[in-house]
């Protein structure tokens, strides 16, 4: 909801406040002149994926902290967590039946299934677009493979909206179709993209319900066993795949901060999360938002600019399985004397940026629509109601206002969780725009108010 | 400049069309349903590019006219025009000897260059950074290949404010070497991309000046070169290449529209240019322009949706390097006694909209506040001051209102006239969106007025 034209006035008066928008002009001429941001992603994903429990991972917090401090951060510490460990195995096959011929389907196990031993799980499979639809099922789902191919909304614009309205047959799609007798689920990818990648992702299991293998399934896959389903009799699959879970593994969120000179006890959170997936190396989830947030700090401290209050770079552990890093912290926050203002995530993608979300309230708001023209100067001047992200909306202290960056999103779920997500599908400069908007409205909450 | 708090009310006023908002919803539901853009591009795109001249161009007339038809374009016509001809040579290459040592540089012959001859022109290399530099220059630059290198301003947030602060060096640039005695010149790539890629494009000459050969030279390519001449001493380029202009061919501009059921003599005219540059296949540039003008016709054939006043595509031959179509249509509206309301231009890529530009007055402003909230379900409510593009902007009858849709232009210049201008630095939802945002505002302004 924008239109430019009847608020000239008021952007008029809030271009009355020329320190602050020669500081954001600053901001954004660092930003694009230096483009910081992009080697940094190049280093961060050299090594691999960040999976949680996998050495991976280790190795990033190490490289997280390096480059805090490098980037000029006053401290950096690092916050202990226990973060689950779950492991892909070596080979994960499927294959498809029909009429006594054998055709490959294109899987990937999803992050938390169980194994289903060297001999895989064979069965009849039967096709429903939701979780309701599982469950209705009854005693016909026995011993069969339910096969969950509901596909995005396309007419949601926003793609996000589109996930949200699909990934329960991702998360719950295991506990509803055990439930009835099931062996194993497929589930259709979670993308809008024409191709065959499948795409993990978080499901989860109920203790007193039998624990079922669950595979992600490509769409071209999810397309050729749906047509197999319509014409053919008697098509059955075998789903082989050798994850197992773990112990967890002791781990960290890596923090730094620079501290503020007038409100040193007032913190301005940015926050991302420093682990990924298992395929691809996480480039937009959300390796785009780990070194937005140091690149931020790296840009105050490029431009001599010391925020008056303190903006503290959160690099959250376990936000893909577990969320264990941003419980850590939220419990941190609440018990800490220091005052969370605000809390900005950074976890929607690494693309141009267009706004934010927020759920400050609205006198708040009022106080945010300066901020406007100063996010406009690098095309991130849209704001709309909603939360901060997953990790950063776990913290509910008192007074805290949560933001979400918002980035174009067309492409977002083409790689997510996907062996794509890598350094090739991020622009340089659209990467960059993103740090550029943070630091413009991370500055404008510290040296303003909220 | 936007802001969405303050402007509720005015919002909700401007919601207050309920049939027109319904009519941009089916409009947004179809277009992502169907997604039938991308597979014109993919046609139009299979057959090599559409330079001006070649037998490309004139299939993809042919093309044209049959996806006009088939789009339910009530009559389809061609506009007769002669078109420039000129022909890049087989083979273009260039290469530096430093201290005796030769290395390949990466060009491509600017479009209308003059050929060097099969030996090729060798001097020495001059680097400037303006016109006015080579202009200063002098007697020194007698013999010498002058050499363009002023990068993009990376400080634009908008890409095409970048090409605008930097194209002059190829348009003008050999005019003002050939005055002070230059053989040749190099021109650094129109691109904030840190690749090779040479990026071709229109450069001129004047008839009073000698006409030497001009290339394009890749961005690694110039940094190079630049780098050589810092720390060497007497480098040299051999540049060779065998281009060369050819008679004007006659040609023609494709033209379809929907004919208004009320004020068939009110035209909607939405542009996009058919011909390309010779390297890629003008996927964005703009192959996208084209597909998207003919699915609005497409969308309003699939939903029923006959406009009130007359919508006319109008495919335009030789925007790039002649804009002879747009000059030919210009004259013929304005000999027409048809009324033009509006033009709508798309060519800027198939990228996911933002908005549109346009230099209505205040009055027509005024009333196009209704259609933000239109544009706002695609995501392309913005609407800045601006012109509609190059080709729209030749027509100039009374009360005419250009529109140019503007698309996110983060990766635009890294595949403008260049080798990468291909299908696959598409995206289907993103093109859609474009077709949508415009089909919206092409039935506002037919439903409503301007």
């Amino acid at each position: 909801m924008r239109a430019m034209f009847v608020l000239t006035a008021v952007v008029m008066l809030a271009d009355a406040q020329p320190s602050l928008r020669d500081d954001a002009v600053r901001l954004k001429d660092a930003a694009l002149t230096g483009l910081t941001a992009f080697p940094m992603l190049k280093e961060l994903t050299a090594g691999g994926h960040r999976f949680s429990g996998s050495d991976g991972y280790e190795r990033a917090v190490d490289w997280a902290r390096r480059a805090l401090t490098d980037a000029g951060a006053d401290s950096v510490w690092l916050q202990p967590v226990m973060i689950p460990r779950w492991v892909r195995g070596p080979q994960e096959r499927s294959v498809m039946t029909l009429s006594g011929k054998r055709h490959a389907l294109s899987v990937r196990a999803l992050g938390g299934s169980v194994g289903t031993g060297p001999a895989g799980v064979t069965g009849r499979v039967i096709e429903v677009r939701s979780l309701d639809e599982a469950a209705a099922l009854g005693p016909r789902a026995n011993g069969a493979i339910v096969f969950y191919n509901r596909a995005f909304d396309r007419t949601k614009v926003n793609t996000f909206e589109a996930y949200g309205g699909a990934v329960d047959q991702r998360g719950r799609g295991a506990i509803e179709a055990a439930r009835v007798g099931a062996v194993a689920v497929l589930v259709r990818s979670m993308t809008n993209a024409a191709d065959d990648l499948p795409h993990t992702g978080a499901m989860r299991y109920h203790d007193s319900i039998p624990k079922i293998p669950a595979a992600a399934l490509g769409s071209e896959s999810a397309e050729r066993l749906s047509r197999a389903l319509r014409t053919g009799t008697n098509v059955t699959v075998t789903l082989t795949m050798e994850c197992r879970t773990m112990p967890d593994r002791a781990s960290h969120t890596v923090i730094g901060e620079v501290r503020g000179s007038e409100r040193p006890d007032e913190i301005v959170l940015l926050g991302a999360h420093l682990d990924s997936w298992d395929l691809g190396t996480g480039a937009h989830d959300d390796g785009s938002g780990v070194v937005q947030c140091i690149d931020v700090l790296s840009l105050f401290r490029r431009l001599g600019m010391r925020p008056k209050r303190t903006v503290r770079v959160v690099l959250f552990a376990n936000e893909e399985n577990g969320l264990r890093g941003a419980r850590a912290y939220a419990d941190f926050a609440e018990g800490s004397p220091q005052r969370h203002i605000a809390a900005i995530e950074t976890d929607a993608g690494g693309f141009a940026p267009r706004g934010f979300t927020t759920d400050a309230d609205s006198v708040r708001l009022r106080r945010l629509l300066d901020a406007v023209p100063l996010l406009d100067i690098v095309n991130a001047g849209t704001l709309r109601t909603g939360g901060g992200g997953a990790d950063v909306d776990q913290i509910r202290t008192p007074g805290i206002v949560h933001f979400g960056l918002r980035p174009e999103d067309q492409r977002y779920f083409d790689h997510h969780h996907a062996d794509s997500d890598t350094l090739g599908a991020v622009h340089p400069r659209e990467l960059q725009l993103g740090s550029a908007a943070i630091a413009i409205l991370a500055w404008y909450i510290s040296e303003s108010s909220l």
